[in-house]
C-alpha cells in the first residue's frame, strides 16, 4: 500500500483524515519491518513517528532525534515533516480541525485506548472511525517462546501472580488484562525470537484474581495460547475487570464497555530489579565491558578502511563470545563524522560510510544477554579529532559526570535530573534534542518505563532504589559530527537511606583522547580517574596481553 | 481565651476537635500578634502553622525551620507538637479521625474554602462546624491607606483593571472577587500601614467585567470602603462570579454556592516586574547594599558586647537614612552562634543574646522602599570561627553559585532548581530544612508567589523572565551555629531566548573570612571575584574613606 491508496480511499469514503501509528498491537513495542506501516507508506525508518494522511497531503509528526533522518528518507514532496519539538501533534490535529466537523479513521488494534479519547476530547465535534478491525500487523512467521530461568529472574511465575494478585483485588477488580507485553513476559517469566532484539513474548493475558489465567498468543509454539479473536468471546464475562489505557488498544474497550481504566502495576514490579537480577546485570556488564573492551582494542589497530557496518559486525563477534549472550539489544549505532550528527542514525546498504579520519565515530551498542541487558555509548577519536571535537566532547563527559555524581533525595523525578545534566552544555549555549537517560529491562526492552530522564518527564514516576537507568548526555552538529557518551547505572541508597546515588554498572573505557583536561574541576577528574581504574581492575584477567596493554594506557589516570 | 477554655467549649458542644490557622481572612497573609490566635493559645511566635486541639490534647504542627523554635516556645506538656517534615496535618488527620464519625469545628472566616474542600474529601464521615463566624481577627486600630504612585508601579490601576478584566471575560464571568490582599493592593496601587513589614491594603475588591468595583475593607481611612459585613448582600446578587479558593476564606461560597473557583491572575500577573518596577527594584537594591555594607564596616568595629536587638536596631539605623525607605520587610534575624540554628530566630527581650566571638552571626534582613523589597542574608565572622563553620559556610556558598549560575529552560520549574542547588551540600550528607528560595514582591510581601524553589515545589508555576526570586541555601547546626547566603535575583532570558538564567540584585559582601578557597572550583572563585567587583564598583561612591578601605579589602578576589 502507499500514500495514493490511503488518499484515494479517504476521497472515497468522504474521509478527512486517517491516523497511522507506527505501532501494532503492542502499543510502544518494538516493532517488526514488516509491521511498520509508516516504513511501508514514507519510507520513513525511524523507530517513532506518527503520519496523518489526508485525501490531498501527508503530514510525518517527528521528534528531535528524527528531524535530520526524515528528511532524508522521505519524498519531501509528498510528505511533509513536523517537527513535535515545535508542535504537538494534538496542537497541531486542534489547529487544523477543531473547528470544522471532521471524519478522521483509524486501527483501533494500532492506537491506545487513553490516545483514542484524547482525540475525543481534542475535537469534540469530529467522529473518529476504526477501519481495519484484525490485529493483522502481527508478523506470520512461527515464534519460538521459551522459558526464563529461575536462576535468571530470581522469582518464579507463580510468587509473581500472587503478588500481581493482591494489587488486582486491591482494585476491587475480579480480573485484569495485561496488554504490555514486556509485562506478560515479566509475569510469565517467559521470552520468545519474535523480535532480533527484544526477546519479550508478544502476548496478552488475562489474569483473575485467584491466579488463575489465560494467554493470548499467535503464530507461536506455546501450546496453551489462544487466538486474540477469543478476546471478543471472552471479556464481555466479566463485570469487574481492568485494564490499562495507555497500553491497551481501543478495541479492547470496545469488546467490554465496563473494563476500567487500572494502571498496570508490572510496570513498577518490575523496574525494581531483584538482588538475583542485580548480580546477573553486574555480571552481563562485566562481560559486555570484556568484549567492548577488545573490540576498542581491535578498532585502534584495525579502523582502516573499515565502513560502520563492518564494524558493528566486528563488535557483535566479540559479544557473540560472551556467556549467556542472545543478541545485540538494539541494531548498533556506528556512525562516522556527519553520520553521527543523526541521533539515531543507522547504516544501510545505501549510506553506509567508510570511517572518516581525523574524526570521531559514534559507537551506541548493547547486548542482550540471560542474566542482563546492556547499552553503552562510546565516542572514539579516529586519527586527530579537531580541537571543537575535543572540547564538545568533554562538555558532554561533563554533563555525564554531573549526573552521574548526583546525589537526590526520594521522590526526585526524572526532569530534575535532566537539569543537572544538562547544566555543563547550557553555560556553553548547547543542548542536546534526546532524553538524558531511560530506565532499562532485564533481558527485556532496552527501553523500560516507568521512570526516565528528561525535560519531559515532569510529573513522571519517582526514582528508587533498585531501578536502571542510562545517563546519555550528547551533542550533535549537523553536518559534521555527534558525541553521546552512555552508561548504565543502578539506583542505590545514600548511607543517609533518604538520598539514592547511582552506581555505575558499564565497565568500558572513555576516550581521553576526547578529553581536555583544563575544562575540567578536580572533582570531574576524580571520578573519570575512580571509574577507569574499576574498569581497568575488572577487566584484566580476561583479556589477551596486548588487550590488556592498550586498556592499562587508556585506563591510566588523566 | 487559653487551650483550656477552647477544650471546655469542645466537651460542651460535644465536638471531637477544632482547628485553628495562623491567618485571619487573608489566607497566607502577614498578620499583626493581636491577631494571631496560634500564638494567644501556644505563645508559639512562628510565621507558619496549624493547631487541632481536642478535649484533651492539642497538636502543634510545625515544619522544619520552627522545630526548635516550638520546641522552646510552647509549654510541651500540654501541647504536642507534630513535624510536617515527617508527616502532613492531613495525614495526621486521616490516620487519627478517618475511622470514627467526628465532628470539627474551624473559623470559616481564617480557612480557605479548598482547605475545607480537602478537609471534607479527607474525611467523608466527618461534620466540619462553622463557629465564631464573625471576621473578628482584623486589628481595630485606624489604618492610613495611600496611593503608590504611578513613578514607582510604572503602570496605573486603570489599566491593570482592564488587563484584569479581559481575563474576567475570558473567563466568562460577570465578575471577580479578589480576596489576597497583596493582589488587591497591586491592583489599585493602594498601600497601608496596616502591617509593620509588609505594605499592602488589606482589602477585598469585587470587580465586575466593566472595570467597575467595590473595595471592602474595614478601620481604614480609604473613603469608599465598604464593610465586610456587605459581602453577604452583594455577593448573592452575581450569578456568574469567580472568587480563587485557595485565598478565599470559606464564608464567601457560604454567601453565594455559585461562587466558581477560578485562579486569581493577579498573581501572575504581579509577579512579572515591569520596566519601571525593575529600574526601582535595582535602585532600591543599590541603596539597600550601601546601608548594609556601611553597617558590616560598623558591625567589624563595634561587635564587641553588642546584643542581637542591638546590633538588629543599628542596621534599621542605616536603611532610615536612604532614599524612599517605609520600612524593614520583615523583622530582622540577628543570630548568633547556637541562636542562628533556630532558622527563623528572632531575638527578643527575653532570649536576646551578646553577639558570641569566634562564632558566626547570621543576619538575615530587608527594607520596603517605595521602588522596590529587599531581602539578604549574610553570615559573618566574629572573631576566629572553627574550621568546621568556615567548611559548611563553603559548602552553603557553592550551593548559591550552583543555583546562582544556572541555565535553565523555559518552563523550569523550582523544584527542578531546587536540586541544583542542594547538590554541594547532598554530597557531602548536608541538607537545610527550608526552601531555596521564594518570589518577592514589589514594595509588597517579602514573600510572593506563584514561583518558589523547592523540593515541595513539584507542579508548582514556572520560572518567567521579570520575576524576581531569592536564592538562600543555609545549614544549621543544632545548639551550635547557623548559616545562610542569600542574595536576590531577576529572572533574565540568555541570548538564546528559550533559556533563562539569573542576574543579581543583591549588592553586599559576601564574608571571605568564612571561605576555604580550596574546596572552590575555578568557576565559584570567578563567581565571588566577579560579583565583587560588581559589589565594589556600585557602592563605592557612597561611602566614607573608612568604609571604602574596609570595602576594598572586603571585595578584594580571593
Amino acid at each position: 500500500m502507499d500514500i495514493k491508496n490511503v488518499q484515494k480511499e479517504l476521497k472515497n469514503s468522504k474521509m478527512s483524515g486517517r491516523i497511522f501509528t507506527l505501532g501494532n498491537m503492542f502499543i510502544n513495542e518494538d516493532i517488526l519491518p514488516e509491521e511498520n506501516r509508516i516504513l511501508e507508506l514514507t519510507k520513513f525508518s525511524g523507530s517513532y513517528a506518527l503520519l496523518f494522511v489526508t485525501p490531498s497531503k501527508a503530514y510525518l509528526f517527528v521528534d528531535g532525534r528524527y528531524e535530520l533522518q526524515a528528511k532524508k528518507e522521505v519524498n519531501l514532496r509528498q510528505v511533509e515533516i513536523v517537527k513535535l519539538s515545535e508542535i504537538s501533534f494534538f496542537e497541531w490535529l486542534r489547529n487544523n480541525y477543531a473547528k470544522t466537523a471532521t471524519k478522521i479513521s483509524y486501527n483501533p488494534w494500532v492506537i491506545s485506548q487513553s490516545a483514542l479519547e484524547n482525540l475525543q476530547n481534542l475535537l469534540p465535534t469530529a467522529q473518529f472511525i476504526p477501519v481495519d478491525n484484525s490485529p493483522k500487523l502481527l508478523s506470520t512467521q512461527k515464534i519460538k517462546v521459551f522459558t526464563h530461568q529461575k536462576k535468571f529472574t530470581g522469582q518464579i511465575s507463580k510468587d509473581k501472580i500472587a503478588t500481581f494478585c493482591t494489587y488486582i483485588k486491591k482494585q476491587g477488580l475480579d480480573a485484569y488484562l495485561v496488554t504490555d507485553a514486556a509485562n506478560t513476559s515479566w509475569l510469565l517469566n517467559l521470552r520468545s525470537n519474535a523480535l532480533p532484539y527484544t526477546p519479550i513474548f508478544r502476548a496478552y493475558v488475562l489474569i483473575e484474581k485467584n491466579g488463575t489465567y489465560k494467554v493470548f498468543a499467535e503464530h507461536c509454539d506455546y501450546e496453551q495460547s489462544l487466538s486474540f479473536d477469543k478476546l471478543e468471546e471472552i471479556l464481555p464475562q466479566y463485570d469487574k475487570i481492568g485494564a490499562d489505557y495507555n497500553t491497551s488498544p481501543a478495541i479492547i474497550k470496545s469488546y467490554n464497555n465496563k473494563i476500567k481504566n487500572t494502571p498496570d502495576e508490572i510496570t513498577n514490579l518490575k523496574a525494581i530489579k531483584n538482588a538475583v537480577e542485580l548480580k546477573g546485570i553486574r555480571n552481563a556488564h562485566l562481560r559486555d565491558g570484556v568484549a567492548l573492551s577488545k573490540f576498542l582494542y581491535w578498532l585502534s589497530k584495525n579502523y582502516k578502511g573499515k565502513t560502520e557496518i563492518e564494524i558493528a559486525e566486528k563488535l557483535l563477534s566479540f559479544r557473540k563470545k560472551e556467556l549467556n549472550f542472545h543478541s545485540e539489544s538494539f541494531a548498533t549505532i556506528a556512525g562516522s563524522g556527519a553520520n553521527a550528527a543523526i541521533v539515531h542514525y543507522h547504516a544501510t546498504e545505501q549510506n553506509n560510510s567508510i570511517i572518516k579520519k581525523n574524526n570521531v565515530l559514534l559507537l551506541d551498542s548493547g547486548g542482550q544477554y540471560l542474566d542482563g541487558t546492556t547499552d553503552v555509548t562510546r565516542t572514539i577519536a579516529i586519527g586527530e579529532p579537531s580541537s571543537d571535537m575535543i572540547e564538545k566532547n568533554t562538555l558532554v563527559l561533563k554533563s555525564h559526570i554531573a549526573l552521574a555524581n548526583a546525589i537526590f533525595p526520594q521522590k526526585t523525578s526524572g526532569d530534575e535530573l535532566d537539569l543537572i545534566a544538562r547544566q555543563p552544555l547550557y553555560k556553553k549555549g548547547l543542548d542536546f534534542e534526546h532524553g538524558t537517560g531511560h530506565g532499562v529491562g532485564f533481558f527485556s526492552n532496552v527501553h523500560e518505563g516507568p521512570a526516565r530522564i528528561s525535560i519531559h518527564a515532569k510529573r513522571s514516576a519517582e526514582y528508587k532504589a533498585g531501578m536502571i537507568t542510562s545517563i546519555e548526555p550528547g551533542y550533535y552538529k549537523e553536518n559534521a559530527f555527534g558525541i553521546r557518551i552512555e552508561n548504565l547505572y543502578m539506583v542505590k541508597p545514600c548511607k543517609n537511606p533518604k538520598f539514592l546515588h547511582f552506581e555505575v554498572l558499564t565497565l568500558a573505557p572513555i576516550d581521553k583522547n576526547l578529553i581536555n583536561k583544563n575544562l575540567l574541576t578536580a572533582d570531574e577528574i576524580n571520578w573519570l580517574n575512580r571509574y577507569h581504574r574499576q574498569v581497568f581492575l575488572s577487566l584484566k584477567k580476561y583479556l589477551t596481553r596486548q588487550e590488556l596493554e592498550w586498556l592499562r594506557f587508556a585506563c591510566a589516570p588523566l
